[in-house]
């Protein structure tokens, strides 16, 4: 099986994909991405992603002429050439183009489009219910968290550091406030069941996935409160968990080797788990479309 | 005539310069890189260019197996593949290198390694006489700049948003403190001809020219100090001027469309065209090697 990958207008067998050295985005960084769950022939909340994708290119003056609907048919159509994947991801890279290097950002490119798929990871349930760890650690990133770009050199090298430590993540604190981990958004659950995430401003990317498990838990009368909280209310917490398009839900037990302190007076079962097969359902029910 | 680059192991016509999409550099940012002044035959501080390199490799985690000798050839050989440029500049960027996309770091793959050359732009007198001007921007990089990397977005981004307001460049405040512009270090001289720069820490970069006309300030018995300063400091200096190896030495006139208050008292000839001419000496004496 030919694994295809799109670029610039043709699909392509992967490993025949190149983009010029002095592509802005090998250069700078210079780009906006999107990593889009694909389930039963769908696209999960596709048109979200690829609007917050539209504002991160207005946001990096990235000029272009495509619309929503052609970067979706492009992403479609690309599941098709890859007809042996069910469950899997898209991954859409757009760049400001090629150009001679200079330090500013020249206009009247031709974009560079990228878009990749690949598989699922199953996760089997014993995994999930052994939680993740996570360490703490500074916010070295940018202060633009909020345009999804490719500015991920903080985030990757960050991520490693943990692993390296023997932890699954990291969660990144700014001035003692808890920001996001390296690539998925944080919340927590307090004693009184409220469900606790930092808001959506310059120092967070508002996920997808954040912003449809807000929905759902409203929709299932949970109290959901957008506000800071630093490391401390956090560790009292009866549940912490992270999420994005490749997580989904992912319970953290553990956070710089201590126990998550109100875990094991908090109610079963857990809101991570309520939300998690409420998400599951809203999957089932758009994949039936 | 051809303009050749170079790209892992090979010399190739620029034009025939490509990169796989999953590589790092692409994706993530995760590469280093330097810009290295030719002039007669040589590197200028080539070997000072080197050893920074490897230290962000190292910084990064980027582990290679090449020696400063071996890029250093490369660096020569491409100035000897393009001998119709005698003052340039050679660009050398090194990355991760290609894996399928992971948020962390994998270990274990084979570097890219990229070098392209071009021309020195040359400067007017008249031009050079004119003096920059920039506006002050928010320093809303990230935290590892002592790093030279291709994670470049926020540079790349002010440095337009400043010619967009009709700036030459931009000067980055962090907390108060000035610390870089775009690309470039930044030194102010005080009423008593002391020539102040931000100490080298994570905040900046510390640039090759920089160190090299701090030694050549010092062996001129002007007195250099590294300490930080503000805003209202460099409002109020006698001079204000740029370094970097493609700006060498660049005098701020005006910022945020305020003259520098105390140009019109400093003493002539200003210490960077002092500087200035002792770098081009510098270069010669070198470039006779």
């Amino acid at each position: 099986m030919t694994r295809f990958s799109y670029l610039n207008g043709e699909f392509l067998p992967h490993e025949k994909c190149f983009v010029h050295i002095e592509d802005r985005g090998f250069q700078f960084a210079d780009g906006a991405y999107e990593v889009t769950l694909f389930e039963n022939d769908n696209l999960v909340d596709g048109d979200f992603h690829l609007q917050r994708l539209m504002r991160s290119l207005r946001e990096l003056n990235i000029e272009h002429n495509f619309t929503i609907e052609e970067l979706k048919k492009i992403q479609l159509e690309l599941f098709s050439k890859n007809n042996f994947l069910t469950s899997a991801y898209c991954y859409l890279q757009i760049t400001r183009g090629v150009a001679n290097r200079t330090p500013w950002c020249p206009k009247n490119l031709k974009n560079t489009i990228v878009a990749t798929v690949s598989a699922k990871k199953i996760i089997s349930p014993e995994e999930l219910d052994k939680g993740f760890t996570a360490m703490t650690h500074d916010d070295i990133r940018w202060h633009r968290c909020d345009i999804k770009t490719v500015n991920l050199l903080a985030s990757t090298l960050v991520n490693q550091k943990a692993k390296d430590a023997g932890f699954d993540d990291a969660i990144f604190v700014r001035e003692g406030i808890v920001t996001e981990a390296t690539y998925a958004n944080v919340f927590i659950v307090d004693d009184k069941k409220n469900l606790i995430t930092h808001p959506a401003d310059n120092h967070i990317l508002q996920g997808i996935t954040r912003n449809r498990l807000i929905k759902i838990a409203q929709e299932n009368k949970i109290n959901v409160i957008e506000r800071k909280f630093g490391i401390d209310e956090m560790m009292k917490a009866s549940e912490v968990f992270l999420t994005s398009s490749t997580l989904i839900i992912r319970p953290v037990f553990q956070i710089n080797r201590q126990e998550i302190l109100g875990r094991e007076k908090a109610s079963k079962p857990s809101l991570a788990k309520i939300l998690k097969e409420a998400y599951e359902d809203f999957v089932g029910s758009i994949s039936s479309n």
